[in-house]
């Protein structure tokens, strides 16, 4: 991989700090500046030696830089690529970090105008509920998957640039249709992620709420982790992908019905069936994924 | 508390093997006798000392036992309770550990007969999605809450020595209501447990199963957690408790029914209020649980 002189992140969160300290640690970055709307957050990012400057919406940070990325929620997007469109400089690439991909690649042909054979649209599946310059560290990727969803135009140089960018953040590499990508995510990713924000929602609204939670043990904790995510990413990204994820909250919906018709009926078969079946599928994932 | 000098265990698993290793640490056991249906379990359960005999559903076993922890799955606790109900000595207390309460009661009322006095309800919230005697270890009930549901008629003595027994253990011990136990109960653990064998079935039953599973990542892995607990204990749980849980069951789908249309009418705002009032609760929740 080319060495990147000058890197520019957009949304110095847990994500983008992320990506820029395992390239600092790999030894694959000159300089790193951000970019970002709060404040105090680029002071957090500056002061923990994710970036090395604080940028801005102008020629001076884009013109030069050999590779950007936007990570920012999805419902920023648009915003930030009009934005850039006319500052990037003519070898300058541009990834993106967004959870959803055929929204922003729709976003992007709009946008990015002359830039858009420059575009790698991609998404590290890694993160944890937290968010902010403070939660980012250079070991998020490690050992885990980037999808990269190219259009067809997409310039080779730049999907080598930002695949090898990737790999030295220890990651590994793949490349899917944004389509794929998107019903995939919706299924392992998006629904876990209504569906334990819901759970949480229906315990806080009961009548006995603060009774309930008490009882709330670790089995409760880890199912709703990924209610604490950022909710207006998560908004973002729901909305963003709502048509893939409507259809997998339909799926959901009808075989909870059906959960419920098992217990209606006492059906002690169907329920052993179905939580057999589920356990002996997570083990076998778990296996596969080591 | 008196010291409890012989302790019978019935199903030396998880659950009844931690009771017995933490009183055991806690020197406030003498002898414990496990009874179990599988043979390698109890022979494991001997190797790893948690129990110093294995016992069989006879009078020497249970005759001059102080106390007797059923530790079974709920759907076997009739036939256990039969069966040892002539055997009990006069001063035998009996505990339980089952996660449901007013089907343990009601079964307690038919089978335990004159020893119903003597018998103390209880249900220690804690455990892992492990199961089997290698997986019990002393500190499972450490900082964890154990709910008691006594009867009217239940002996007070009876009662101290559970209460005391587990306070030895390191647990919290409360009392609640038996019906009250069981709504809480379906609320914040039967219903995730079944929200998380409904996902990882949905996964596994999708045309593209491998590839999904392939992208899921930590968010995933945790949410599901509770879905490698064991099958035949949950589907007992859920039969015993159903028409609370399918309350719950219920008021989810209503739920889950809300997201939809706010999905599909793109309401970004009810979206982020959902999400953000759930994080804000479960913060709230983790802070008070310090």
């Amino acid at each position: 991989m080319e060495r990147i002189e000058k890197l520019v992140i957009v949304g110095v969160g847990l994500i983008g700090g992320s990506f820029a300290l395992a390239l600092k640690e790999a030894g694959a970055v000159g300089r790193v500046v951000g970019v970002g709307r709060g404040a105090s957050n680029i002071r957090s990012a500056l002061e923990l030696g994710i970036i090395d400057a604080a940028g801005a919406l102008d020629g001076t940070t884009f013109g030069d830089a050999d590779l950007v990325l936007l990570a920012v929620p999805v419902g920023q997007m648009r915003a930030v690529m009009r934005s850039i469109a006319p500052l990037l400089g003519a070898r300058t690439v541009v990834t993106d970090a967004g959870s959803t991909k055929q929204d922003v690649i729709a976003l992007a042909r709009r946008e990015l105008k002359g830039a858009l054979s420059r575009f790698v649209p991609g998404h590290p599946i890694a993160g944890t509920e937290k968010s902010g310059a403070e939660s980012a560290f250079a070991g998020l990727y490690r050992e885990r998957r980037v999808v990269l969803t190219p259009l067809e135009g997409t310039d080779p140089g730049a999907l080598a640039l930002v695949r090898g960018a990737w790999e030295r953040c220890g990651a590994s590499v793949f490349q899917l249709q944004p389509r794929e990508h998107d019903a995939v995510l919706a299924a392992v990713s998006h629904l876990p992620h209504v569906l334990a924000y819901a759970l949480v929602d229906q315990v806080a609204r009961h009548k006995s709420a603060k009774q309930l939670f008490s009882y709330a043990a670790g089995g409760f904790r880890d199912f709703t982790r990924i209610a604490s995510s950022h909710p207006e990413m998560w908004r973002d990204i729901c909305l963003a992908n709502r048509k893939a994820l409507l259809a997998e909250i339909g799926r959901y919906g009808a075989k909870l019905d059906r959960v419920r018709k098992m217990l209606e009926r006492g059906d002690a078969r169907a329920l052993d069936a179905l939580f057999s079946g589920a356990r002996d599928a997570r083990k076998r994932w778990l296996k596969d994924a080591q």
